[in-house]
């Protein structure tokens, strides 16, 4: 901005090419999507793709735009359909089966601090949890994980518990009632980030139970994101283990 | 009904009488209500009023009616003026306060063959455990409490679990995320009735996100009963512990 | 615990290897599960698996894992290839169609003290009723049913009050307007499992109209578990009869 | 309409005057509400008015333009000051206290040709159920009412089954789960209208687990109206009385 | 009853054979469903069946046994694979398509002593509409049909008003926002049954809108079936057109 | 009106006859819908079919009833089948893929005042966004449209934003949280349709979260149309256009 | 911005001064909000003030600050005490009543090329469609209403249809069922805003049941604001009516 | 837990005296509640105490207990009569109006590493952002807040977004259609805790909107606490602020 006044300034740019310029932001048009391809500068974090509903071929001409520039790529809620027709058009592609992800991994590089630890409850409720995992690993964290420790059986989470005590930050999991960020969050003094699963049936209306029980945590180092949004929590702690 | 049959074959009563005396069923009409002192008989349980919305004068009505028959009487969700009214009227009444409930204890035996526990979550689910209590008690049980064992600080729980091992059936009240019964039914291998309360803020949505995550328990010994319904979850509980 | 301490103070047991052997709890890792062989030993009763949305293979490999240790074996929600894959692997092993249940029968001794009945208020009901049938059979109990007894023909359920009569608990599945536990909870003295069912159309929001129905029963003996939940019901009900 | 083109045709009227007076319809201006007294003479019932949030002033001046005309007069849902309001600007009207209603009754003839029964499920349902009593006297039939006969026992309601026997139309009001209707419409042959009340509390949402139930209800000759809409089910019943 | 009595008296029955018979009620058992022959007998209708889930061959079971005894049957959500399965089994079965609708017409009597008008609003609201209809006839009613007039084409409905004008009873289908009862509500003086319909998208949810439209209809003289149910509206109309 | 008036005045008219005129009304029987032709001419606009589960036979024997007339034709909702039988019958009809539109366009005539902008949050609410496209130029209007510029990326709508400047009235499609009116409506001062879409997943609740959201949009200069009605949106953009 | 930059290649302005002026946008602090004097320049409407839960000193000093600018001021949900609160500041506030509204009218220009019809279904809508009203008023608008034209007695809204037929624009008005928009949008070719209104009871819920009947309005120039949102339905047809 | 072994192996401790000691965890009872003082110790951070409902006696009560120990102390929720209270019986407390917060601040220590910012949307959700900000402080961080930014009018923000680039974590607070969490998550590349308010009314639905709004935000960096929770926000961003 400043340099735009200084060149100015200067006489080398006329005021009309500077009002112009300020106009000509760094996205481009691929005729369905404006892909940003600064985002990933401006946030320091890979490009991410949300696979659900693309067809194969849709997903794949925007895996190969945005391989052209660096960093990892990472496309959630993918299937073997569409991987299949990505790993054509994008060498180094790898198919997490079950997380449903996508990934281009080149930037090996540790930007997390510390450990993020993802907890589930059930077994069901472990893709989602593969999700937060892959997101947390493409983005630099190292991360442990600890599946089927639901409330009901609280004594397997206890007799865990170190394993997440060296944690920087803790995404839970949980479909049905969605208690288990609330003892989680009770063990612990680092932040905890809830995902409500759409596991269950009945009144568990998809996952919306799940929601209401987290909101209404009785723990209060808990924040909660959307329904299955095992990428988002991902992303979340992401950030809190590099700030 | 045999015996009714017998007298018309003996003569002793004419078939219009027996038809007529076959629709004589055991209600009296107090003008506004139908009041059935054989259920005490048929269920075996004291009489209950529901004191919310009704004035003193008429709650006091219906307890004197009640009074002149044996048993125990208990008014719920009663306040002190409707107290004031009915003192008044019944000798012997008593007001537990923090259960708000009006109680004429006359029936002293113990009809539960062992213990009730009552677990609540927080300080602010108290009212609910209490009318459970109090209802356990006027119906014949020995009651053991233990309160303020929520979720977010599990170890006060497991602390005090030896106190909950010798109960017969276990109540346990809870808001906010009503994530406790799950957890405490996990760890016995009793019946526990889940009583939802309105206790929270926002999206707990006056009991319904507790109500959600009782219905939706891991726990399969789980059993749910309306939003604040301590009287219901105090009746069931105690119909278990008589059989 | 009191043996630790023992074998600590007679010097059998240093206080290291007594503080791993605190943390070495009973469970083992399947990889995807952790399976608690110690459960049944816990609460006294069968090991049980979810099986909606397990694939074959999975299941069966479940149900061979558990099958090594003794006692019932109970898969609710399972199709005919479950089974197929189930039978291949276990020997012994049934399927209750009606339940869409897998069961591997191995203890049939009563622990149940007296009889459950299950109650169906339409023909659309009984899948439900028939899991908690099956339930409680596993859970060594003695059932009885009673089906398409539906509130708006009141003198079928009337005629067979009597087979009621004996249970010690009872357990009743309805949907659309979910009110026949009210009407049999007001005709006995025992502990009413209510079911909602997701039977029903439009206004029913499959099962919530019975959901909230059940939950505010004016029959006070009624409690309630999740929609369509019949294992749930069974397992409560097997509880109350054992105590 | 034939009459006016009679006029058109033989000269009496010119086409100008006639379109006109087609806009001239029958309703005056009150500055607040356009009052419709041809309503009266084209569905034969008197004028209704909503008390509900009107002033006492306002409440009266309506009163008191419509009693210019004929037939009876019913003012809903209006209070103990609303009446004084009225009683000093009309002559001849009453306050039906339990109703909350004022009425004007002046119309003393039987449109109806046989009897409408309302029925109660609880004491708490009444102030609805006598909403509905006095619409349909006020519409001149003839009504028997039928109170606290809920579903939780059921023998009161079938010991008086007789006197719902000779209804044309049942009118039956319930809060809470609102099962009664079914059970009563299972057991008559006539038109049952429904009237879920707000009666009840948690999971009863203000009357909307009621409504649920008895849209879902499973006898088929149940159809409803809004919650502790008593004035409609009165219209309704009245309607259906005088076919 | 009194019959029973008087035999029991004239020594014609024992007392215990006089209870015995009172069990006896008319029902018997096809295994999966007790069918009440004596239903029709009791409030003068056919028998019906909702086919929705059934299969062909359960659903030609039922039919064959209700078959046996008099009176017109009909099946309601049956598809062509089920009609093909009946009438197999039954002589004399029609398919009604558009009313999705499997009748056996065997008794031409017109109970209804008027006319019953079915309207909807918009073309996809008639297969609702026509299932009203089916039932209006099969109960024995003379039906007539006015398709295609919503609100928002006013001009329509007043065009084709005289056509309504002679019916006693008025069925008026409609969904999305649901507002054709009210207004044909408030141009007749009959009973108006209202019909919320699943037809709409988005905030339609399925009829919820159409349903909560109706229950806050302000016309007066409309009461409400559950969504879709153009059964129970013909059947709540035929009883109504009874009276 | 008054010329029938004058006819009767003149004798060329009986009473009768004109009485008989005024109830024939432009529309005429199609058997399963009334179709109205004067629509068009009362509002000025081209006739509109709703595709979405119409047969394809169906839809093209109204697209020929309607191509008889003059104007614009315009199926939204529709697939490829039902053009394909559409393209059969009726000369000259395109299908717009991206909007599931079919059209037939003979009136080239520019209606509209201004130009409309459409524009959407993501890619996935560009179906929605091209059926008001589709749907304003059919009615005569200049349209531009900017997608892919939800608000998480502020910066792309603001460097676009001199696209929207010169529109007179602006469209805009959101689906998840349905931020992206508030902020457009904000930048403008133009009247603003916004579209809830049912784009997202979880506790989007298929447009409902986005619907809420732009019902309370902090913009007062915002109207919305119901979940994916991209054409309610151009229809309703038109007519601001034309004014 | 051209400007800006002019001077800095004129050398009147420092680069770095042009990038603090840059920051330095059109807004002042008055510590509890930061006022934006130029909206009204940028979108051409006066200032509003939401009074509600404002204290009238509050209010009075927001009032003060905005009044020392040009243009018409309106304060939406106000009281008589904060209305007493502004006038002893201000000077010719005047307070509308039914609209609960404070104006201070200084514009006086006709900044509307037509007239905007503001209409309501029953007497209690009123108070939201005054609040239209005013709003239309005071952004310099002709206004005319008609109100009590409910969908029930829709000859009231025919009759009057000609005073809605110079309308350039109208804006619809409310409660229970929300039919009324549908109706008068299909009689008109204009836009027709619609008001949901909280008017109306039990499965009303304060507006949820008009405000989904109105998103599914079978009339397509119809679009939605909030529940009771006059003001937003004033504002809307206000720059409908400019363009 | 090794000291305990090790002094029992030693012999200075009794195997049951090691049990015992086991159970003696480190709370008291308060009658009414059992007070953590090693939370504190546990997770770092002062006690907090939830003032709603309390009686001024009861909240006095528990600070004083809660005093005695060191350490920051934060009564939220709480309202003048609460505080001259705590006031007269703890030295140093103070009121924070505006937060409606009680707070003795004792610890001066900055335990966070950064800034934490406060954003709120408008005027109305001020309270509930200070709430956040007396949280974060009372918990040892720098604060920054920026008020009334709401995304109707987009430049203020951006106009002050400098002031939010060196936070390391940002909450956002905002009612009605909750979107500013999403476009300050877009800008930003650090956690943002989203607060959605009950500011709003209508379709607001006490905070509904918004909560829904938030969990579907299309910005990946945003987590959700409960509506109105200002407390948890600052206590999740002052734990992130930590780590």
């Amino acid at each position: 901005m400043r340099e735009l006044f200084d060149q100015v300034r200067r006489g080398k740019l006329s005021p009309d090419d500077a009002v112009a310029r300020l106009r000509h932001l760094p996205f481009e048009d691929l005729g369905f999507a404006k892909v940003d391809h600064h985002r990933a500068l401006r946030v320091g974090m890979p490009e991410v793709i949300f696979g659900e509903g693309k067809s194969p071929a849709h997903l794949a001409a925007i895996f190969v735009k945005l391989a052209k520039h660096g960093g990892n790529i990472l496309a959630t809620r993918a299937d073997e359909k569409q991987f299949a027709a990505v790993k054509k058009a994008v060498r180094g592609v790898e198919y997490r089966a079950r997380a449903r992800a996508i990934v281009l991994p080149r930037d090996q590089k540790k930007y997390g601090k510390g450990i993020i630890a993802v907890v589930s409850a059930g077994t069901s409720d472990i893709a989602v949890a593969e999700e937060a995992v892959v997101t947390a690993e493409m983005m630099g964290n190292a991360v442990q994980h600890l599946y089927d420790v639901g409330v009901a059986g609280i004594h397997r989470l206890l007799a865990n518990r170190h394993s997440l005590a060296e944690a920087r930050v803790v995404i839970v999991c949980a479909g049905m009632e969605g208690a288990l960020p609330s003892v989680v969050g009770g063990l612990l003094g680092v932040p905890v980030i809830a995902v409500p699963t759409s596991v269950g049936y009945g009144a568990a209306f998809k996952g919306l139970a799940a929601l209401l029980g987290m909101m209404n945590s009785c723990a209060s180092n808990v924040s909660v994101v959307n329904i299955d949004n095992g990428f988002g929590a991902g992303y979340v702690a992401s950030l809190i283990n590099r700030v």
